[in-house]
């Protein structure tokens, strides 16, 4: 948790092509257990393990992507202190009432100079999941159903301005930066993996003209024995993969980066560094990035879709 | 990190009867790297991965067991700012001047109820790793000497009052629960698990009528393949085994509990849920601890040791 | 495969005190497929990768134990070999008419000095497995269900005379000797592994006083993973754990022991050497057994149950 | 072991363009172990777990590739067999005086359709390894020294012919086909994987139109995260890889496909279906082969470099 009281990515609206087709993806392949619908036609997405109400929510539009990224933060006081922060920093915020989410309390949103719609939220009705709060057991029938990730793991966002994102997720949110890229013959930051826990990164952001762009979602198993799994799972079920199975340098995470039905890149990593707020972020040159492994350490390339296709 | 930007344990000094055999062990046997002697006789160790310069301490005593375990916390202010709310809170502090320890700024120090004591600290040199800071490689020679963990991850400490204890990490220092054990036929906690991350702990207390005890000293691998790597180093090396391989119901982790040259005993510990402060902690109850898998998923009983070899 | 054309084994019969509490164990918790039941009261079981027929058959009966163990042979003049071959030793044999068990050709029966009764056959229809014979998947839907073991690996026996055993099997089967213990102050083999493939047995004896014993039962997991999800499947359904989570220094496999509902002892066996029928031998003392990490590398000790009980 | 008492592929000769640095990447990449070198400017080696003198044997030369396979046999008696059979089947054989290889008997040396030389043996020197044949450890220092393979698995060699090799291995020598490839809109085989154990293939062939060509030689690492450390491995050392981390669908073996300093290319792989001669073999299609994840499940595709690099 950030300084800040700023917990997780805690829920995100994916957008997609058809409705039924998303999900019966993310029910079926990625494994995810649906827990409501709304008036909105909204369908609400918890992994098998995840305790709040829902953390992916899809929706059917005319063009995939992300339509908004939710932290969850400690508490409704914590809420009201960011936001003030936020109008602070000359941010404007607009509240969303508690109900408009399934099992979600007020919301506070903002446009970042990304481009993207960000809300910040402290209140989600907590589930639980069916290994229980007492004496649970460690698995439970159902528990291997498709990849089965552990929980939604980060998101990487592409769009302009990402300096300016900097300035703002590390100053008024409380994330830290853990390692980012320099972008060629510069000193300048390209793209930025920023931290609001140990986790290796919750969000991250590469520069790119468009506004407002999803690089990917990324879903967490917990072993590398894992992601070998989903990418079985993948080829029963006719995914494209994009790169992997593979290690990044960046985050040292192993990873497949694939495509749903409607073309959204997800993820699926696992592993990682866990970082602290205190270490000195990790450099990557423009080269690194491709030839030294940042994005893949096997291939030690910069794929072409890597900078190239977003939605 | 905690609210109140407490981090993690970062260093703590671990008495062993003899320093050579424990140097020995740590360094060949553990696969830690030694940074440093100071003239006071204290060996300073960290990870191959760690950055900071050291986190494992020894030093030769005439009883095995913990002296002291170091949080590192965000910057000399929050220091300062926590050395206030531990007084205000009743709890008497002292300073270690800078220095005392190798690369180690000042130090508060205070004696927490369970009898063992603490220490805060902001500053400690951040030494790197052998990957390296720009565009890192992700393996290195010499990464695969001994057990070799990523990190120090936590301790469990035995002694009484753990309900204070639990008030005092709580509420001052901004720790969270994440699980904990009833007593028989009771509604009082009799053992914790703490965290100021996302980490499944990063200490841990377990009622005990002798104060300042230490239950165990966990060292983290990457994946249950390492632990079981673990074992056979462990067995190459005669070094006993208390409980594991197993997953701990508790935490849900991979472990080998087993005891170093002077008797102390340390784990071998992987995976595990990665809690956020806003879950509901998980309860245990004693039947729950034994036959229920809390401690060992695989015998599910309370094993005699667990309960009473302490150092 | 030996030289004589012995290839595995590949069926035996196992005696449950329950019939439909055996069923319900062997399908939802190892998860194991059935392929039929026949007038005799047998249920018929086989792995999800298995392409025979069936490899695990149950009946109910008053004891529990291995009723018999068959090897299937290359072909039908190779049983009938083995069959002379059998008799010109010494070894009386009886011909088990096809169709006696489901979807299985005629077995030449034995009883080896052990007290065991052995089959070999050379006819079993193959089924084949959901993957497929072309272009098969390498996972598919239901891959996952309980345990889900990629084989019968291997069996334990317990009996007099192993000694004897050894040279049937050398001699007579094909099979070669990978590893031995000899008892207490004595060059005498007290336990063999026998292997008539490069698996690092295809079944084991141990000297024992009553005849025709069975020790253990094992599948085969893929991995070590595999293996600590196969102990908290255990978990769940409250199966009792013998030995491990640990790796055996015999075989340096990765291994469980536990008990079926009837008291059958079953292994999740993974790893292990493969070996050559030409290595030498690896010899372990009785020393070796236990201290030497021969049953247990992390526990390194001679547990009571290993000697002493068996159905 | 084949009926025929064909065991493994025990040695294969490897022309390296720069001796020097040949034996600087076996040994610090690949981590073999050197065992010898003989006044022909041969450099002999063998995994760290092997028991024979050698598998490995490295040559300077203009060209890189391989110089001859040998399959290592029962015994004298065998080699004496195997040798008739060649000839009685119209194969012209030579005999290699013992000790013209280190510490290895006289081998039978004989050229197959595809243009490759293979050799046959019965005798090397069995050295053992550090773990000792008396309790042995499971794990001892410098176990873990580089990518460090568990053995030498089997080669891949393209050249024409297969089907006329096919009938060799499989009615002379012993193997039998476990997997095959057919040519576009043709029921020829065009690819063949063949087994004289019950590993998922011992050697395999595709059709090329130049004789004598190696695809890979290919090393197996225990478990696929000792996959993801040999990439990390290589990407330390500048290895450069053509496919994966990835797994096989033809074999189910998890796989990476690299190049060795002279271009040789070489596959780290593990896991993989354990076959019998008894099973139908698995058929693959042309589209099967690429789209049907034969070579590639993640990408499902086929490779340029697959049909195209070879030396």
């Amino acid at each position: 948790m950030a300084l800040t009281g700023v917990t997780r990515p805690g829920h995100m609206l994916l957008n997609v092509l058809d409705l039924n087709e998303g999900v019966d993806f993310y029910t079926n392949v990625m494994g995810l257990v649906e827990t409501g619908r709304d008036d909105k036609g909204r369908v609400y997405f918890k992994t098998f393990e995840e305790r709040d109400h829902s953390s992916v929510i899809l929706r059917e539009a005319d063009t995939a992507g992300v339509e908004f990224v939710g932290f969850k933060v400690a508490d409704e006081a914590t809420l009201d202190q960011l936001e003030k922060d936020l109008n602070a920093y000359g941010v404007a915020t607009e509240r969303v009432p508690a109900g408009d989410m399934l099992e979600t309390g007020e919301r506070v949103r903002f446009v970042i100079p990304t481009g993207h719609t960000m809300e910040l939220y402290a209140t989600k009705t907590q589930f639980g999941n069916p290994l229980g709060q007492v004496n649970p057991k460690s698995w439970c029938p159902g528990h291997d159903k498709g990849i089965c990730p552990v929980r939604l793991d980060h998101m990487l966002l592409y769009g302009p301005n990402v300096k300016e994102v900097l300035d703002l997720f590390t100053n008024v949110l409380g994330f830290y930066l853990t390692e980012y890229v320099t972008l060629p013959d510069s000193d300048e930051k390209g793209a930025l993996w920023l931290s609001c826990s140990n986790k290796a990164h919750d969000i991250a952001f590469v520069e790119h003209p468009e506004p407002g762009r999803l690089h990917h979602i990324s879903f967490l198993p917990d072993s590398w024995e894992r992601v070998l799994r989903a990418a079985d799972i993948m080829a029963v079920n006719d995914v494209k993969i994009d790169i992997g199975p593979t290690r990044h340098g960046i985050t040292r995470g192993g990873t497949i980066y694939a495509w749903d039905p409607s073309g959204n890149r997800f993820e699926t990593f696992m592993g990682g560094t866990a970082p602290y707020p205190d270490w000195e972020p990790i450099h990557w040159t423009w080269e690194g990035l491709g030839e030294g492994g940042g994005l893949d350490v096997a291939h030690r390339k910069l794929h072409d879709t890597f900078l190239s296709v977003v939605t």
